[in-house]
C-alpha cells in the first residue's frame, strides 16, 4: 500500500486541517497515512473523525519547526541525528523506506533545509528546486525554482528544466512538456547573462525547449514548464498573487459602491465568478514539490485547509504512482552522460 | 515657454496618434510642441486639426527607427553625427537647448540607445533606468529599472533608488517618498546576493528606505518607489500585465457563459468595472521616464492613442516644471560626496 507521511504540525491552524485532510485522503484515495507530530493532539482528532478503521498511523514527534526556525538554529534542528520535530521524523520515515512521500504545510525554508539533511540530494543535482503550479488560460504552467535558490548558475537552471519536464510529464500527465526559459524578450539573445548562458544548455538538452518566454506566453498557456532562478520565480509568484488580489478587491469595491443596480448585477454574476476564485485558489493544487532531493517531498501553504491538505496528498500519490523520483534520477543521470 | 519634442513617428499607428496627442496637449496645457518626423505626413494632419494657431512646429526628419533596429545597426543609427531619424533629431533639439524634454511612443530599446548617444549620462550615473508607474491599492508605485539593465550591481541599484526618490517627489508630488528594495522575504538578510549587498547602500543613503518589499507590499501601496534590476523589474511588469489580462478575460468568459441572469448582471456591473479598466490602462500614465540620461526623456507604449500621447506630454511638462533633471543631478552629486 502507498504510504504518505503527513506533517500534522504544519499548517497555521495545526493540527486540525492537517489531520482532517489526512482523514479525507485516506477515505477518498485509499492511501495509507502516517501522521507525525504531537500524538496527544492528533489522537483525539482522529477519534472525533471516527478514523479508527482507516489506514492511518501516528508517529509521535514532540517538537515542531516554525517560522521562527531559521539560520544556524534551523540547521542544527534539521540535521540532529535524534531530531524529534515532526518534519525530521517524517523525512526519516521516507528515507528508511517506511513511507513513499512526505507532505507538509509548514515553513517552506524549514521543510527544504530538513529535506536536504535527512534525504540528501539526487546524484547529479546541485540544487533542489521548488516547483509551483501557476494557473494559465488553458491549464497549468509549472514554474521552478520559486524561491529555494535566490542565486543560480546556468547548470542549475538546466537541471530545473530537466526535473520540471519529468514532473510535468509524470505527475501532471503532460506529453512532451513544452519548456520555456523566463526572460525579457523572446529572442535567444535577450535577457540577463544568466539567461543567455542557460539558453544553449536547454536547447542542447533532451527537452522540448521552446525558447524564452515572458508573462504573456506563460499566462496564455504556451508552455507547461517555465524555468527561472529562485529570486525571479519568487518575485513572479508574489507579484502575480498580489495583482490578482488587488484586481478582485477593486472589482468588489467598484460593485459595492456602484448603486443598487450595480449591486444587483454583482449578485447575479457572483456564482459565475466563483469559478474564477477556484482558478486562483492555491488549495486546488495543494502543494508544490521540492524536486532534486532524494525522496518525494511536497510543501503546501501554511494557510491550507483540510481540502488543500487532501489535494496535496493526492498530488503526492500521483507522484508516487508515476514513479516520479526514479524518473527524475534517470533523466539527470542521462543528462550527465552528454 | 515650455517646449516639448514629440516623436511623430513613434506609435504603432504613427503619425496620427502622436500628432493628435500633441495638438490636444498644446491646446490643453499651453505647452509648445516640436514634432520630429516626416513633414509631408505631419503637415496635413496638423491642418486637418486646425492647429495653425497653436505653438506647434515641425522639424523634418526623413528617417525613423523601428522595432527592427537593434544591435550594431541601431548603434550606428543612434550615434551618427548627421542621423536623420526622428529620435536622433528630437534628442538633439533637447541637447542644444531648443526644447526641454523628449517624448516618444517608439521602440524602447531604440529610444534608450539613442538617448545615451545624443544626450549622454548624468555625471555619476553608471546606468540610466526606465521607471514605470504600477497601479496599487491606493495610488502609484514607481518601479525601476524595468528593462534597460538586465544585469546590475549594487551601486546601480543605489542610483536607481536616488533617482526614483527624486522622480516620485518632483514629478509625482510625493513628500519624502518611501523606497523599497524588491526581494523575497522582508527581512534584511533575505534575497539574492545582489539584494543583500544593495540593502546597506540604500539604508545609508539619504533616502526614506523602508527595507525589502514583495508583491504584497508593492500592490498594497506600502512604498512609492520599488528598486530592482532590469531583469526582475521587466519580469514583474510583464507578469503583472499578463495576470490582470488573464483575470479580466476569465471574468468576461464566466459572465458570457453563465446564462441570461448572469449576462444581465454583467451588463449591470459593466459601468462600475470601467473604473478598474482605467486603473489598469497604461494610457492613463502616458509614459515612463528614462532616468539618468542628461535630458528629460519619456517613453510610452507603441499602442498609445492620442489620449495616451497627450498624457505623456503632461508627464513631461510636470517633470520640466518641477526641475526634475537638475534635482536628480544634485541628488547624485550629493551621494558621491559621501
Amino acid at each position: 500500500m502507498t504510504r504518505i507521511v503527513v506533517d500534522a504540525m504544519g499548517s497555521d491552524h495545526y493540527p486540525t486541517p492537517d489531520v482532517e485532510g489526512a482523514v479525507l485522503a485516506a477515505r477518498e484515495y485509499g492511501v495509507g497515512i502516517v501522521l507525525t507530530g504531537d500524538a496527544e493532539k492528533i489522537q483525539p482528532l482522529l477519534e472525533s473523525h471516527r478514523a479508527s478503521s482507516l489506514p492511518i498511523s501516528v508517529v509521535h514527534a514532540p517538537e515542531m519547526l516554525t517560522m521562527n526556525d531559521k539560520g544556524d538554529d534551523l540547521v542544527i534542528k534539521a540535521r540532529h541525528k535524534d531530531a524529534k520535530n515532526s518534519m525530521a521524523v517524517g523525512y526519516d520515515l521516507v528515507k528508511n523506506g517506511e513511507a513513499d512521500a512526505f507532505v507538509t504545510m509548514g515553513n517552506t525554508g524549514a521543510a527544504m533545509v530538513t529535506a536536504l539533511f535527512r534525504l540528501g540530494r539526487i546524484k547529479g543535482v546541485d540544487r533542489p528546486a521548488v516547483a509551483v503550479p501557476f494557473p494559465t488560460a488553458n491549464g497549468i504552467c509549472t514554474i521552478l525554482d520559486i524561491g529555494a535558490n535566490p542565486d543560480c548558475d546556468p547548470k542549475n537552471l538546466l537541471q530545473f528544466g530537466i526535473m520540471g519536464s519529468v514532473f510535468a510529464e509524470r505527475a501532471r500527465g503532460v506529453k512532451n512538456p513544452r519548456i520555456g526559459l523566463v526572460s525579457i524578450g523572446e529572442e535567444a539573445g535577450k535577457g540577463s547573462e544568466l539567461v543567455k548562458a542557460t539558453y544553449p544548455l536547454l536547447q542542447n538538452a533532451n527537452l522540448n525547449f521552446v525558447g524564452n518566454v515572458e508573462g504573456k506566453e506563460i499566462f496564455n498557456g504556451h508552455v507547461d514548464v517555465a524555468v527561472t532562478d529562485g529570486f525571479t520565480g519568487n518575485v513572479m509568484l508574489k507579484s502575480s498573487e498580489a495583482v490578482a488580489k488587488l484586481l478582485t478587491e477593486k472589482i468588489r469595491e467598484a460593485v459595492k459602491s456602484g448603486g443598487p443596480l450595480t449591486l444587483l448585477g454583482g449578485a447575479l454574476v457572483k456564482p459565475a465568478l466563483g469559478k474564477i476564485k477556484k482558478l486562483l485558489d492555491p488549495s486546488e493544487e495543494g502543494a508544490a514539490p521540492l524536486l532534486g532531493v532524494n525522496g518525494l517531498t511536497f510543501i503546501g501553504h501554511g494557510r491550507s485547509d483540510a481540502l488543500a491538505v487532501k489535494n496535496a496528498i493526492r498530488v503526492a500519490k500521483n507522484a508516487i504512482e508515476s514513479n516520479l523520483l526514479s524518473a527524475i534520477k534517470s533523466a539527470i543521470e542521462e543528462s550527465l552522460k552528454k
